[in-house]
């Protein structure tokens, strides 16, 4: 580290919607300081101006590469943006925290993890609903079978959002279940994956719907739309032990585990099996009230300065990167399945056919 | 009719899950009488006795047929016998009214419809959702042009369901919203539809994710599932204009419309489109509290002895078995996109391609 | 009992809006059978009739009282008439269910329990409540003494109720949690009462808000309300180790039981106690999904049929009493604090005073 | 304005719970502007650093009162101290903005507005709620009539509060609705109150009931509560044209006005009159949203720099605390009917009777 107090010295660049929520947890850390705020809009700096008068304010990229004091870059620019910024921060011999996802493309992504590894820097993606309590909790309840064998994911990520202009709804939103999806699992990629959408207002896509089929009949779905009067946040994850609903605008309650499965009985008949239901108690287990975006920060400055695990590094986000690539080529093709290539170095998405 | 006072005469076939809310509705009305109930197990007709003292209990489907002073015949009887008992009942001369779906097949659902309408009977499919309150005034709100021009159908439609011996979970949940939808769009088909779904447990699907797209960018997804811990009937129905949220297990305002929407703005730049929300009011209208099956046996007896208008008719059932057909076709080819045949014609589902 | 097979008879006075609950459910049960029902208006015996044609409809109460197959008369009736019309049953030898409230003063109440007791006959009293899977489910919690030391009892009983010609929003809610509370405390009485409302609407109350002091700080109130635009049946019941909501709307989860309490350490300061939140984990445990009335029925035949304790007998249906005239008679003292009477002999409330 | 830019400046003392609040939304209006933070606690100080290197933080409450450049000063610590400050700050010449209640007694209050008036500054209380989107909502809907006659007001405001060592549950809680209902009724004050409650850990009230019964038949009632396992903020608010629900805690539809009601017909006879309900549509406006604290202070910095009218003034701050005052008599005398004095000559609470 730059600086002998162990602080980690940060310049966060763009200052739109997501930079003032870095800064503010970036700046209320004891583990991070501030050092510069990088955006190419005056009224952004004025805003860093008025409230943080002790950190610099540029509109030059290359300050923060120059600055000895800056020890980790943190990007939250357009998606488009990433890979020329990342990659120069990388250059420069600077950490890097990328906003979701990683990069535009997988070969994009895979550019990123790659040179990053050979500089010797640290990639991490900033997927901050992996941090939330509740799905910090979903993945204890995962680690020890507490659902049984998974069936399903099925995610609704719905409201009146505002439309992006560098990136379709598919992007935009599902970037948040795919790694909640590659957290729980432990990096399983899908096999297969389908996206049907619809574009009602320009060239990219407001609503879409996209389904990941795993090798052993668990399925994920996910609906990401800007077109709903209501905002719904809600995931079911269910095995066949029990059962657990997450809504993650709930003011209380967001996790809600059900005592609820499937019990199958083969009775001694040749055509027949009896799939019975079974009802237990509902059990909401108290979750820690802590801003996920200030766990990721702990979890980032751990890493730097005591080499603790990365949770949502490079390598998620490049498989992030991987599934919303195929989910796109789906989308254009009408929901044709299409498998997902796992290699690195298989670059583009294979054709592989589905089993009937 | 058959009886003087124009009271139609009604024999029902099955009393089991069903059955039982037919003849209770039927024995309400003023203008249907429930003549025999037909069962082939003995415990089910012990009930018939217990409740209905006045009312013939017999094994036999004949017997139904055989009995002057039966004008209909209401099938609630596993999906696979509809086409069997419903022909021999048209060619006995009776008014039929089938449990949806209408039919196993679309083959044989277009049996039915040409023989009714070659016997001169009247072929009634129970889309009971149809005579719902709130699909009834969604239907008014549509005709008016209310939301204005139709962008998307969602429906939530899970809950730790029953599960069927005979037929899928497309083929009992998926009917209640296609019929819904054939109804508010007013008997239009999609052009192609897409379904992904797993069985977990045993042959038949489980769960499984419907998409229907319709020639104007429409879309219409349905989520149907056996499998979740919590009961949800949800509909979002959107347009550019206001937006809906029909919850048909809310104990109060089931129907919520939105004054919301999204304009959208050319603003003299080659390549930029301004697309903007629009927040305003909510209204939950006042819907009356009656049961839909109450309001279906009034439609029903209305056409039968007025000759007022049909609302869910043979043509409606067979559309709607068209498009389930459809949809297990694309189930079967991994969510690939299937054309809907429009002609009873055509009766192979045909080749046409999405367009790109 | 008059039937050699054990079953009882019974006579349902007044079919009007609870009469059809009873008579349906007395019919269900294998325990009961309804002989015959009283009512002196046509149109209802006219559905009696219609419904039931193998019981006997009658305007005479007279010829329930002489009917030798009849054990049991259950009064559903103005509760004006209960003192009267159960005297009279009671003089018959029958055993008597009263709706709720048991009768229109507390000496009327006590002559009825006096009376039944000397006859030799038993006395319930409909306080259907106290048989929901909730109520019961409360019961073992707190019999095992699941919450701690009991805080306090709020219940909020409000909707756009009928209004009664007879009785005011105090007489018709509010024997629901007052018979809860007599159950879930085993009968122990409160000391004191309060009482304030409104009559908008003509001379009976139709808001009402009562307060009920314990001997111990244990402290319940009522809200009773017919004037809401929305339906609430809400009570939360707190002790220092648990707290638990019971929603008799809720569809799902109608009782939610939250690790939540209150710690209190004297840190060796004489002027200062540490009170601090203990949060843990909310369980909602799976509830049978019966309809009340029908376990209160088996609780009665039970008694009846082989002296198994009855639950909801005249001393509980006189303790109701008891507390609902306090309660008129705090309204009446613009919420004077109203000592209750606890011995039968104390005929009038007396007239101690509370202590500060 | 001692500053020529007509910015307000200000002193916050206490920077405890509250007072971070206040001073964030001083800094980011326009028209205000911090400049100094009084604490005598040296980590509330050394926070007010870290966050604001530009405002001068203190212990010395003195070096406030003789700064020039601070025009008003907001005292956001506890209630006991609020006269003493208060006092000071007016004869400083600052206007005062004091955190709800203005003060611990009727008579404080009173002195506190006098002095301000004979000083010619003004005085403030931050009853924050008064500015919420929902209460301005409501106030326009009264004030157009929009419910019809008043009937009833009643609050709900109850969670696992934080317990208070200068004040009891009363005085935490209950200023919120008292400053609503004065709004609403534009100062109109009830005629007589009571109010019941306990203390379960301590010397103070953690759970207590008000009714205020105003001289129209209007009644209004309140339930708050730091010992409630969830957390609750509704209010009922019903006419007999229309009634409305407000729920603080609802993230959609805080506000929704039921087209339901009530119609009395007197139908020529003499002893009945027909008491019949209207339901129709429900409306949930939409509601800005902006912090209530910034309207707040809006307010206040209008009142200061342009003489606009005061929303949350002396006066307001003075009938909160006499209604208070007369509440806490009444829960000290077992919930005995008190009279609230309304005249300011008149110091003590009246002994005059409740008529019957």
């Amino acid at each position: 580290m730059s600086d002998s107090q162990d602080v980690i010295g940060v310049g966060v660049v763009g200052y739109g919607y997501w930079g003032p929520n870095l800064v503010r947890n970036f700046s209320q850390s004891p583990n991070t300081r501030v050092v510069a705020i990088c955006d190419v809009r005056a009224e952004c700096l004025a805003k860093v101006e008025r409230t943080y008068p002790g950190v610099r304010a540029t509109t030059r990229f290359e300050a923060l590469l120059e600055d000895p004091e800056i020890d980790l870059i943190a990007l939250a620019t357009p998606v488009s943006t990433h890979a020329r910024l990342g990659l120069a921060a990388i250059a420069a011999g600077k950490h890097l925290l990328v906003e979701k996802p990683l990069a535009a493309s997988r070969s994009e992504a895979e550019e990123l993890v790659a040179c990053a590894e050979r500089a010797g820097v640290r990639l991490f993606v900033d997927h901050t609903f992996v941090f939330t309590s509740a799905v910090q909790k979903m993945k204890v309840l995962l680690d020890s079978d507490g659902l049984g064998k998974l069936l399903y994911y099925d995610s609704t990520r719905i409201n009146l959002g505002l439309f992006q202009h560098d990136v379709d709804v598919l992007w935009d939103l599902m970037p948040h279940d795919l790694s909640i999806l590659d957290y729980l699992l432990g990096g399983r990629m899908p096999e297969f994956v389908s996206c049907r959408g619809v574009n009602h207002f320009g060239e990219l896509s407001d609503l879409a719907y996209a389904t990941l089929m795993y090798d052993d009949k668990f399925i994920a779905h996910i609906h990401a739309n800007w077109l709903a009067p209501v905002k719904i946040r809600q995931v079911l994850l269910c095995g066949d032990a029990k059962m657990l609903v997450y809504d993650e605008t709930a003011v209380q309650e967001k996790l809600r585990i059900y005592d609820r499965g499937v019990t199958v009985s083969d009775r001694g008949e040749i055509y027949k099996r009896l799939v019975e239901y079974r009802e237990g108690d509902m059990v909401a287990p108290r979750l820690e009230n802590i801003e996920a975006l200030a766990v990721e920060i702990e979890n980032i400055a751990g890493t730097l300065l005591r080499g603790t695990p990365v949770i949502a590094d490079g390598a998620m986000g490049l498989r992030v990167t991987t599934v919303l690539e195929a989910l796109s080529l789906s989308l254009s093709r009408h929901g044709e399945s299409v498998a997902v290539g796992e290699s690195r170095a298989n670059r583009h998405v294979s054709r592989k056919r589905e089993r009937s």
